[in-house]
């Protein structure tokens, strides 16, 4: 392969992200670049405080989410209501890319009842720890794995997809766990899982046992985190470089107490790791839509802070951010706002605003004036500002009469008998 | 040292948190259990968008803040406007626990001014990616370090606190970053600072850096992450699992695009980590007031996932994991609620409840039903709950009039005569 010359080095350089942290030999069985999401919203998210689909609210996340290009759906068991099973059906039967799953306790009647809905496989799940243990279902393990492995044959005779996941796994013994996700990779389960329920694990904790359970196992790898203690987003990456294959997320991260990984904020992690494959695979610029269908369902505002869709997560502000901004993107942004259908935001009415920002926007309205100008005027915004913040529009007004007044020879004068903000907006009318 | 007894076992099984995944071996070089907080509401987060505070809001903040315990308040700089500076003055002279920190460029004049004002320490910050090199100040690396030297053997001269800081630390060249730290720790710097300027950074690639930065100097190592791609708080643990010991953070972290590492998140971390430590040196239940004191002055909404405050960080749902809450909080509990000033919910009244939260609730009232009756008013509440959810007073009238049904002798054909939540509804008027 031939080194790339400075034409393309150049071209590289403006690309969003090349890191030269970016690991050069990454890790041998990293799947960072060939992760699957299974997205949760309609089974974990049906267990947040506020949650309540009825079918047709269902049906219409199942379709926002295929358009984003998500790899699995899963539901709700249906042994949890009458309803639950119906809409497994209907859901199974829309005919959508992603397959469907469902997620049941490792019991035969529920996997019984789940088949017969026409589901592409079957997520299994029994509690490891010793605190489900003793406190949840009181079964040892050797009742879970015989358990385990009388249900998972069942699921897989009749041609389904079948994963095995202990819950709260973090919590449970290294031996019993390793131990019970070799039996169920021997009789050919497609995917084991786990699961930090609680969200107590961190990402080094992450990335050692997915290791250890890859050198033990050869069927995929699930992963399920809590955000409990804020490491969600950051323990799915860690167990994609250890060798996990699949992700559980849910639309705003929406679960039991705050959540899981978030949809919108795992995607945004992968797409500063490998844009490319990110890209290629899933439309970055339907996640706002699905954001706004389960926000409006599940009666919650999109948090100010929100990956990518949060209102201010493309505004910047700080003087010396903005001239850098202004000058190349990639100095302060990791994300390209228009790979997600949405623009970037420089804001400069206020104290911590710099003259490179001010003669940006004078050069964006083509007002012609000098660099000196820009800097007289940024020294004038930021004393109003100390008042209370400019708009945009005070901004404006501000260049525009600034101009009148230099056209007539008085700027200097003009500029010193501002002494409030009230002052510029009272001009524009 | 003796071993546990049964009951001392069984006392320590009832903590919120023992993980036996929890390193039993842990990092040489670990600041877990040692960590300081300088926080920058104040300044970062001043940076936020929506942020403007007032001298009295940034005196009530900081008093806030004060009340924590964190060891460190950040300020805007005084060079950034007159009342900016005016405010390092005031805050500076309020007679707080924390150090009072100001943020400057690395320039003689701004530390001047910034040691004029009466805070105990300055940071110094200056960006040393290419990005930065390129487009934002244009200085080569020999320029930056000869600048440093200067501006940090000044700032120790006038006996203050200096940390030097380099910005976009994460795509800055390895060589570049380590030769500077280490030339400023020569001369005596008391903190250097690492920065992830637009939340790049992952926590392996942050764990590896600031180890390799362990072994070049020998001062205190400050770490300051964004979180544009969710690892701001999961960067910072790793941080101190490899030796950093300060980390910064921001209330909701507020700030630049959608912020840095949230002071509540952070605690919520290191309380599963270490709880002594952090309850012992941190007020846990002062956290909510500064939250609401700083979200109505940017007028933002507290997220409803929010860490520990967020409305639902302690309500249970499904069944399955209301029936373990009711038995043992720390089935599914890494946080309690009480050492946060804070009470848990367990939610009933939905399709995926179980009959034994349902039976708690029963216990609550003082009712006296049997399982039975729990077992089948649970079938019902689900029935019901798939038109749509019930309120907890629905549930209790529906407990209290199935009671009053079976004094009767007519409970069978009570529930029979139930089909939809409205009528519930109307038994209790």
């Amino acid at each position: 392969m031939s080194q790339p010359n400075a034409a393309e080095k150049m071209e590289r350089s403006k690309e969003p992200y090349i890191s030269p942290y970016m690991p050069k030999y990454p890790d041998p069985m990293s799947n960072i670049s060939s992760f699957k999401i299974i997205e949760s919203t309609l089974r974990e998210g049906e267990q947040f405080a506020n949650a309540f689909f009825d079918t047709a609210k269902k049906i219409e996340i199942a379709k926002a989410l295929d358009k984003i290009g998500v790899d699995y759906l899963e539901l709700t068991s249906p042994a949890a209501s009458e309803q639950s099973r119906n809409d497994c059906t209907a859901i199974a039967n829309l005919g959508l890319n992603a397959k469907i799953l469902t997620h049941v306790r490792c019991h035969m009647d529920d996997a019984k009842l789940a088949i017969a809905t026409g589901v592409d496989g079957l997520d299994v799940v029994i509690g490891t720890s010793s605190y489900l243990r003793e406190f949840s279902h009181g079964k040892d393990m050797d009742y879970i794995t015989a358990k385990a492995i009388e249900v998972i044959s069942f699921i897989k005779a009749s041609g389904l997809e079948v994963r095995f996941s202990t819950e709260d796994s973090f919590r449970s013994d290294l031996v019993d766990l390793l131990s019970i996700y070799k039996a169920v990779d021997k009789i050919g389960v497609t995917r084991v899982g786990i699961a930090d329920t609680v969200g107590c694990a961190n990402p080094r904790q992450v990335y050692e046992l997915v290791k250890t359970l890859r050198s033990v196992v050869s069927c995929d790898i699930e992963c399920h985190f809590h955000n409990d203690t804020g490491c969600a987003i950051a323990n799915a990456y860690a167990a994609l470089e250890a060798g996990a294959t699949h992700i559980d997320t849910s639309v705003l991260g929406i679960g039991e107490r705050n959540g899981i990984t978030p949809l919108g904020g795992l995607l945004a992690r992968m797409y500063a790791a490998d844009k490319a494959y990110v890209m290629g695979k899933y439309d970055l610029t339907a996640i706002r839509e699905v954001e706004n269908i389960v926000a409006d369902a599940v009666e919650v505002t999109i948090p100010f802070n929100n990956y990518i869709t949060g209102y201010c997560a493309f505004t910047h502000k700080a003087g010396i951010h903005a001239k850098a901004i202004l000058n190349n993107p990639s100095t302060y942004e990791i994300l390209n706002p228009q790979d997600f259908g949405l623009t970037r935001y420089v804001s400069i009415g206020h104290r911590l605003t710099g003259w490179n920002a001010v003669k940006n926007r004078v050069e964006q309205l083509n007002l012609g004036l000098t660099d000196d100008d820009a800097k007289r005027v940024t020294v004038k915004i930021k004393e109003l500002a100390d008042v209370r913040p400019l708009s945009l529009d005070d901004v404006d007004t501000l260049l525009r009469t600034y101009l009148q007044a230099k056209n007539e020879g008085v700027h200097t004068h003009f500029l010193d008998n501002i002494d409030t903000p009230d002052q510029i907006t009272k001009l524009a009318t």
